[in-house]
């Protein structure tokens, strides 16, 4: 792992300290203003280390103050201040970004929202929560699970993300296609806007709400436009029966006709539907101690279909009749779990098709969404261009066209093949209408690639907003877009 | 009905000539310019009565200038112009609103999208429909029916309402429950603000979209900054199987717990839980001729739940379990349909609760919603200020909060009943974070309610996102808000 953080980090490179914009420098005066408004334990100067490095330690900031208000007045009185003395501001939740969206680039203050974890309301006839935004999504997890509801996303990061960062990233997670988004779960919003004002839409009991619905413009935009404080999320019932699936096909239209059964035979109890090419498959055999072989034979697409429903005998019947449907119109091989160990087992070939690609060599990670129809062509396309010099793999949530493409590469040919990738992926996506982020954000990392991923007339509305909501630029300047 | 109309225009007249904004009126250099851009058949000056008159006739203006154009372009150029010469514009779909929303208040130039009805994409594999947004629910319904799809939303009104205007006023709908908001199926918009720009988000395979998702300022803005000129929707995989009960019980508390039990026991399949009072049951019972009685006894409280589904063999088991648990705990009465005939007649009590309160007396018809623990005292409440003078109706999409009163009343004190409504209601609802339109919008009608429904600052914020996309306030001028 840490010899592809250092390559890694070479291609992520965006900024020089030419590039560092006018803002303030932080001064005693400053310190002072925050000293009378926060408690001592929310005013951090020693050991940022870790808050000034991302997840995965490709992105290092220099920052020497993380301020942790508890409520949403502090954060507008630091905000204000901010905006006023044009110091800039790195919001920060559970720092568990892909993209190097949580951590500064330059000296920005760390606006860290751990201190703000207060489940505060619960309405149980409807399945409502309201927290504030540094609330741990497992911990909101555990609470509602607890009380008969589920939150309406799942991540691999839930142990330690931040519900607001998820809203921040407007993440995806592995049940989307059963949960939906968080632009329709989120019910309301407390923010503080750039302009140091408080939005509140969580006051309502639905998401029923009359005029414009601008709280929506806070879900994916990665901090550029206010700091959430909290939210009201609506939760679903608590399902009782998991099915889990493991089938094979050779050719990847295959898997398209798969997904067509799943839609017509699972129909509402659907909950995942995973893909992934022998590549990804052979690469998880090859490098992850835990494999269990699911098929005596080999071939060349695999796909993990998930159920969740309420009627354990009824969801194994629907299963059945979808797996018989499926062995007799597209598939080679298929088996249905009989109990948690057989479907963990899935799950996991599954979940180490990223990992196995890591141990493989150097990787280079792309998390993108295409059309259906060009889908494993984009895979086939890359592969291509890496030619014999990597192994290129392809797996994703492809119900919603969301597809991840590893590229395992020696060391010594790594910058040239990342270079190659590079220099095709991202212009082919523009031709394609994909995008360059399917669910990972924006941040830092692919700053420079958003003119491939929405028009120049979209961002230029975007900077338009940015500049109503961030006067000032000072909320995550360097990130998804700059304005000067 | 028509008694009805002419007493609500009393109340709901807002506007007298003094209010009329400093817009420019039509001028014979107007009519050449869009002769030069239109056909002959897009321009129309004469009968255009039912053009300025609503649906349920409360409002009328008096337009002299009718604009049908085919494309964006068009569209385009219209609102360049007309914002160029401050022209004011109302945009109008199939003019079927219940807010007055879609009809001029002085002379207006209607903008008429019927002749943008093309349905002009569809993906099979992903189930998404691209059509322009004159397009007739009904329509794009039949056309992803034909493929085995469903639309997510099914109004009274889909035999002439637009999918343009659905999202314009973000429509819930019969089976919000199940298919959810159009926040959430609507992937993408092409639309023509008040500053003459064409923004288009449609160009994407899915809902995941990099940075700022601005295009949900426009679902539920009614036409007050841009003009909807296309959109991409999500469909649903078309359900096989259907199932609808009808239940008894005697207390309130006693709905929300069968709701509980609907949401344990039918799960994934639960699409519509409707109830209605006893009051509205024997309004329907006394009214409508096709009433038929669906229990010997009388109740305090009635409920419709409804199941879509793929396997009827599990539906129907899944109903009876949920039955006999109702019957069990809480319910005193229920039955499940057999047949299609039955299941009408059973959602025929339920869509006659409105109608029936209509042919009772004069009827003042409120859409509001409000927290489930205050659902029924709020209809209790509201009884009280009627008092013996008139009849109060309580009935509604419980599950989604949304509650409809209609409140029958002679004609000789309707007005006196309607104006001690309109004065205990509105604060009622802002003091019980109530919201005064759940589905209708705010329109003509409901603007100067608005400040009961959000806050200040919430209306402050609206304020400027209108003069962002909107600064000549040229589109729908008199709806919503209004800027200077």
């Amino acid at each position: 792992m840490h010899k592809l953080i250092k390559l890694s980090r070479k291609f992520a490179s965006l900024y020089t300290p030419a590039d560092k914009l006018n803002h303030k420098s932080l001064s005693a005066a400053d310190l002072s203003y925050f000293e009378s408004i926060l408690p001592k334990s929310g005013i951090i100067q020693a050991d940022l280390s870790s808050h000034n490095t991302d997840y995965i330690g490709i992105f290092k900031g220099e920052s020497t103050l993380m301020l942790k208000p508890t409520n949403v007045e502090q954060v507008q009185a630091i905000i204000k201040y901010c905006k006023q003395e044009r110091l800039p501001i790195c919001p920060q939740g559970g720092n568990t970004g892909l993209v190097g969206g949580s951590v500064p680039v330059f000296d920005e203050i760390i606006l860290n929202t751990s201190q703000m974890n207060n489940i505060f309301d619960f309405d149980e006839n409807q399945g409502i929560v309201a927290c504030q935004s540094g609330t741990i999504l497992d911990a909101l997890s555990n609470y509602a699970e607890e009380r008969g509801f589920v939150v309406p996303l799942d991540l691999g990061a839930k142990g330690s993300c931040f519900i607001g960062g998820n809203i921040s990233t407007n993440a995806g997670g592995n049940r989307f296609i059963r949960y939906k988004s968080l632009h329709e779960t989120t019910i309301g919003l407390e923010v503080v806007t750039g302009n140091g004002d408080i939005l509140n839409t969580m006051d309502y009991p639905s998401r029923k709400k009359a005029a414009i619905d601008f709280h929506h413009l806070f879900i994916g935009s990665e901090g550029t436009l206010g700091v959430i404080t909290a939210a009201k999320i609506q939760l679903s019932p608590k399902p009782t029966s998991q099915n889990v699936a493991f089938l094979a096909c050779n050719n990847f239209d295959d898997i398209l006709k798969i997904l067509g059964l799943a839609r017509k035979f699972l129909g509402e109890i659907l909950s995942a539907f995973e893909m992934m090419d022998k590549q990804s498959y052979n690469l998880v055999s090859a490098y992850i101690p835990r494999f269990k072989k699911p098929f005596e034979k080999s071939y060349g697409f695999y796909v993990l279909v998930e159920t969740l429903g309420i009627n354990q005998t009824h969801d194994k019947e629907k299963m059945e009749i979808f797996i018989e449907n499926c062995m007799k119109m597209c598939a080679l091989d298929g088996i249905v779990c009989r109990d948690l160990k057989q479907m963990l087992d899935l799950w996991n070939i599954r979940e180490n098709c990223g990992p196995a690609a890591a141990r493989a060599g150097y990787c280079f990670k792309f998390d993108i969404s295409t059309p259906h129809a060009l889908y494993y062509k984009t895979v086939e396309d890359v592969r291509e261009i890496v030619g014999d010099d990597g192994i290129t793999i392809g797996f994703g949530h492809i119900a919603d066209c969301n597809l991840h493409i590893n590229i395992a590469v020696p060391k010594e040919i790594a910058k040239n093949v990342g270079e190659r990738v590079n220099n095709f992926l991202f212009e082919y996506l523009q031709k394609i209408s994909g995008s360059v982020s399917a669910e990972h954000g924006i941040g830092l990392q692919k700053k420079d690639k958003l003119k491939y991923a929405r028009t120049s007339e979209e961002i230029e509305i975007m900077r338009r907003i940015k500049k109503a909501y961030d006067p000032a630029g000072i909320l995550n300047p360097y990130k998804v877009l700059t304005i000067k």
